[in-house]
Parts: C-alpha cells; structure tokens; sequence
C-alpha cells in the first residue's frame, strides 16, 4: 500500500538509528528521580525490557549528572539527557558521556553559552534533540491561542535549527509537544515540511487513563500516517513500563512494526451466537505470550467473519452452531462452535503449523 | 488553527443532521438480539444515556423486522437499519419504517432487486449508508493483499454509489471499514476524493482491551484531521455503551467536540516531587461528575508546569515543596504542595469561577 513517506536524513546515536527510513524508534524516559539510583537502575532495565530502544533522563540539577554518568554505563541502550533552562548543565552532560542530549528552545536562551554547547556537541559527536512543549513556549504571563501555540512551536524549534547549523551541527532530531493533538499535529506538519531532519514525536501532558490513550495514537498515528515521524514517544500519567508498551502498540497498529501477535475480533450484533467477548478472553489468556508474530482472527458471524478468517494466519468464523477454522487462507475444518477455540489451539501448537513468518 | 476540512453534502435522518460542516456524529450499534426485545429498549436507552445520536440494529432475518419496527417506536434517536445478503429484506426494512438502511456492497447483487429498494428508498426519504467491510469483500476464497483490501473497498464503494445515483438516491452516506489501521485510511482517503457524500468512518474487528482502542483513535483521527468523516463508530469486542464513550472521547481530544471535563496532566520524571499518578485520581474523584466543560492541569514540575496551568481553566503547577494555583490564565495563590488540589476545588467551587463556557 502506497503510504505518504517523508525522507529524513539519518542520525546515529551508538548503535540506535533514527530517521532516514530505519525502523520507527521507541523511546522512553525515566519518572525516578535518578539520585535514587537503584531504581533507576532497575526502571531502565524494565524499560529495556519491554522494548524501550532509546530512554530519556532528566537532569534538573548539576548534581544529578554523576548519577548520569554512572547510568551510562550501565545502560545496554543509548541514553537521553534532558536538560532545560542551562547551557552549562547541557555542556555537563555532554562531560559526562551522553550521546544525546535533549534542548528545550522554550527555555533556552541563545547566546555564547549556546554556541559553546554547539562546539562540544559537535566534537563529541553528539546528537541534539530540539524538543518543544506548549507549557513552555509562552513568555512574560502571555495565554497564546490555539494558532500562536503552533506558530511558535515551529517557529521556535526551526530558528534553533538554523542556530545550530551556523555553529555547524548537524546531528539534530527535532519535533513540538502540545498537549493539545492538532496543535502537536499542525506543529509537525510545518516542521516536517521546512526541514530534513528525524522528527521525535508524541503528546505531551495527556493526563491518565483512557484519554491519554487515545490522545496518544491520535496525534502519532495521523503524523505517521502522513510519513512524519521517525523516533515515538508516548507520555502518559501511568507508569514508564507502560509508556513504552502503548508506543510499540500505536507503532503495531500502523503496521509499521510487529512485535506480538495481535487478535482480531468483531464487535458483535444481533447476528452472533456465541459469547465471543468471554472466547477472545479466554483466547489471550491460553493463546499469550506467543513468539513470534501472529494474526488471530475470532469472528462472530457470516457476516466478515470468513473474510476476516481467511485473512488472517489462523481464524474462527463462528455460525449459528457450527464455525469454520481457516489456516493461512484456507477452510482446514468445522467444528461446532463449543470446540473451536480448542481446535484452533491444537492447530497452533502442531508441527505443521509455521506462524512465525506471519 | 487552519486544519483541513473536507465541505461535504449535508443529509438528514430525521432530525439528526451529517455531514455539511455538521458536529461529526457518534454512532452506535446494538449487541443485543433485538428479538429479546426488552433487553434491546435497555440497550437502546442505555446508548442514547451515553450520547449515542444513531443507532444500527443488525436485521439478519425477516423474523426480526417486526421488532424492529416496534424499536422504531420506542427510540428518542434515529435507527440504521443493517442488512446484509438480502435485497428483499432491506426493502422490508424501509416498509417498517427505517429513516435509514446500511447496506454492504460486498455481499449484495446488483441488478433488478436492488433498482427496487433503490425506488422505495427514493420514494420513503431513506438514507442509504453504503458501507463496505474487509471482511466481506474477496470473493471465491481470493485472500487480498493490502493494496487489493484498499482498491476493493473503494471501488465498490464508488460502484455502488453510481448506480444509486443511476436510480435517483443522492441521500447517501458512504465509507469503508478494514480491521487494518492503513487499509482503513487508504480507502476512505480515495472514496472521499471521488464523491461528496458524508463518509462513516470507523475499523472494523478491532478486537479487544487497549489494542482496540488504538487502532480505533488512530484511524478515525487520522481521517478526521484530515477533514475526512462526518459519522463515527467505535467498533470494540466490549459493551456498546463502552463503543459511544470511545467514539465521544475521540473526538473531544481532536477539539471537534466537547462532552466533559478533561484533566492535563504531565507524565513526570525526575523533577517531579509529588506523587501526581495519585493526586490525577483523586482530582478525578474530587472534581467528576461535572457539569459542563472545562480543562484542569495538572502538572508536576516548573518545565512546563506554569505554561500548561495557565493555558488551561484552572491549573496546578507543583514546585519542590510549594504550587502556584493558575484560574483562567491569571496566578491566583502559592500554596504549599500538599494543600494544592483541596486549594483548586474550593477556587471552582467558589461563586465568582465561572468555567461552564470552556
């Protein structure tokens, strides 16, 4: 399917490649205060774990930085450091190792101290993130509209471009946070248009709970569905563990990556038969973890259950009282509709059945 | 904030208006039988209770069509009838009385029958919805690639279009559904360049739990901020009543419109000295049910902490040990951290904040 793709240049941060057609990035950012270090510590391994490819630190004062340090090399992916409001802070953690470091032009002033970050950037081979946000783009007390927010999320963040390419550094990842999703979306699509860089995407502030969710995908898939985006970010009042998670789901949903089997299954009506809520329960309970990548159709009636079915690596069209089963496009069997997600499961587990390629 | 807007034809059934600039419209479905008719009226009444404005009720036999009349009756919103397979059976549809009838070009024939139902459904005033599903659309056990999925959809969409308009029927909704995120944007990007019709738009076969829920914001918004939809369904393996809630959450968080108060709130990281997963849900006990519309933030740190308080209604920004308490955009008190959320209530509950207007 021929989807919009907007070309960026590639950056490097280690071995994590971003932008330039690679994989979408997950990315994640700690919530402990890193001075606690053995949560720290162990957050990040859990981020790791659940696919997290490149994490985000804070580091709000200059003691932080040791601790920075310390996490570097104790970290098996790249590390972000998140500095806002100080240059010399910015040049700390360059000192200390940080193959990224995350500006905020919100918060930053230009000037010398900004052209000596530039330098030790540039030397150390440091990518730059210029990171936006709404909550810190207004001055002097001013409330901005809906239209000002996106002007100067983008105005800004392309005016520390140019900045950062008259000092001659070029390794920059860029992107604007509102907590607003159109005022994220409008902001990108103006960035993504004036230059050539991986843009970081995601919403910032989304609050907790269902909502969050839904802000989440809504502003990063309409920005990748449209070939923006090139390292993703989900901010939510929830845990990082689960940040990450929901980042890997909105990157599945799109299908841009894969990383778990996903089930399908109709909503129901009228039409079904069968309870099918308590079957697709019942099917992630006895069917997960599965490796590999997988598509599980379990569909309630003749409606698109076949279609769906066939679609799919291995699907149930549920009917009145007997359901079909489909294995890789074809009808393998029917069963009555009691038995057909034990059937299902046994063609699952046999040796003939290879899902793994989906 | 210039977001792009596709200007469609405007339709009416009954007093419900789409399309033409009109509020997109929340859709729902009934999951029951609608021959246990006393617990379809629940249902019924329940969705409308969620803001449900339209209603489809699955019609899969002609035994069903006298409840569904007797539905018709009872029901404060508009009803769709849904038929499938069955010319015949769409035509009793519109003898009973539907406003309007959802037919599927993937598995009705053209020909004799369907010029009939087209005349009755001129004659009656129906509004035909022409609406496609994945599920629904290879014929003799073909297995589609994506760009098939895509080019099918749209083309019998647009097929079926033209040969209502050869009969006279120009009060037409359209819009295709896949259970793919990419499938569903493709098609409906196409359909909405060929015609001027309203389009439905929703996934179909999203599954269940947070899954469904991303595939489902990511397609409608993507579409919609794309100025492309005037009808939504949130279809999920869960309640009905769970599908309306979704479907009116989703386009609160694009700005199209707004049914409830709606918390910011950052997702902390090592700057942030307050507990504020637990503050957000005792905020949402505290202040919930509430009328009218308003945003609350939240926010746990000086980054853009103040900048989001004062964009929003009332706001909190937490420090190391004390907050500012921002109301429409003006600081109005510092107080200690701890005292800050009971300091908020009492400011929204005091006779002099009006936030009713948004």
């Amino acid at each position: 399917m021929i989807l919009p793709q907007r070309r960026s240049k590639q950056m490097k941060i280690e071995n994590l490649v971003v932008g330039g057609g690679a994989p979408v990035v997950v990315e994640g950012m700690l919530k402990q205060d890193i001075k606690k270090f053995d949560t720290s510590v162990e957050e990040l391994r859990n981020l790791v774990r659940e696919g997290c490819e490149l994490v985000r630190v804070a580091l709000p004062t200059r003691s932080t930085v040791p601790f920075f340090k310390k996490l570097i090399a104790e970290s098996p992916v790249p590390l972000m450091a998140d500095v806002h409001f100080s240059w010399s802070l910015a040049r700390e953690a360059i000192a200390s190792g940080a193959p990224s470091v995350r500006v905020n032009p919100g918060n930053m002033r230009r000037g010398g101290e900004m052209r000596r970050f530039a330098k030790e950037a540039q030397d150390a081979k440091v990518v730059v993130r210029i990171g936006a946000n709404s909550g810190s783009i207004a001055e002097n007390n001013e409330r901005l509209s809906a239209d000002e927010v996106v002007k100067r999320l983008s105005s800004r963040t392309l005016d520390f471009i140019k900045l950062f390419e008259d000092e001659g550094v070029t390794t920059l990842i860029v992107g604007a946070k509102s907590s607003s999703v159109s005022e994220t979306v409008s902001a990108n699509r103006i960035i993504a248009r004036e230059c050539e860089y991986p843009i970081h995407i995601g919403v910032t502030a989304t609050g907790a709970g269902k909502m969050a969710l839904l802000k989440s995908a809504s502003a990063i898939s309409t920005l990748l569905l449209e070939g923006i985006g090139d390292t993703v970010r989900v901010s939510l009042t929830d845990t990082s563990e689960e940040e990450v998670r929901i980042g890997r789901q909105i990157l599945q949903v799109l299908g841009l990556r894969r990383f778990s089997p996903e089930i399908i299954s109709c909503p129901t009506c009228g039409r079904c038969k069968v309870d099918l809520q308590r079957v697709v329960e019942e099917a992630e309970k006895r069917l997960f973890p599965l490796p590999g990548w997988l598509k599980i159709a379990i569909m309630g009636c003749v409606v698109n259950g076949p279609g769906e079915a066939r679609e799919a690596d291995l699907g149930i069209a549920y009917g009145v009282k007997k359901a079909v089963i489909f294995a890789k496009g074809k009808k393998v069997k029917y069963v009555s509709n009691i038995s057909a997600l034990s059937e299902l499961i046994k063609i699952l587990n046999g040796s003939n059945f290879d899902g793994s390629k989906g």
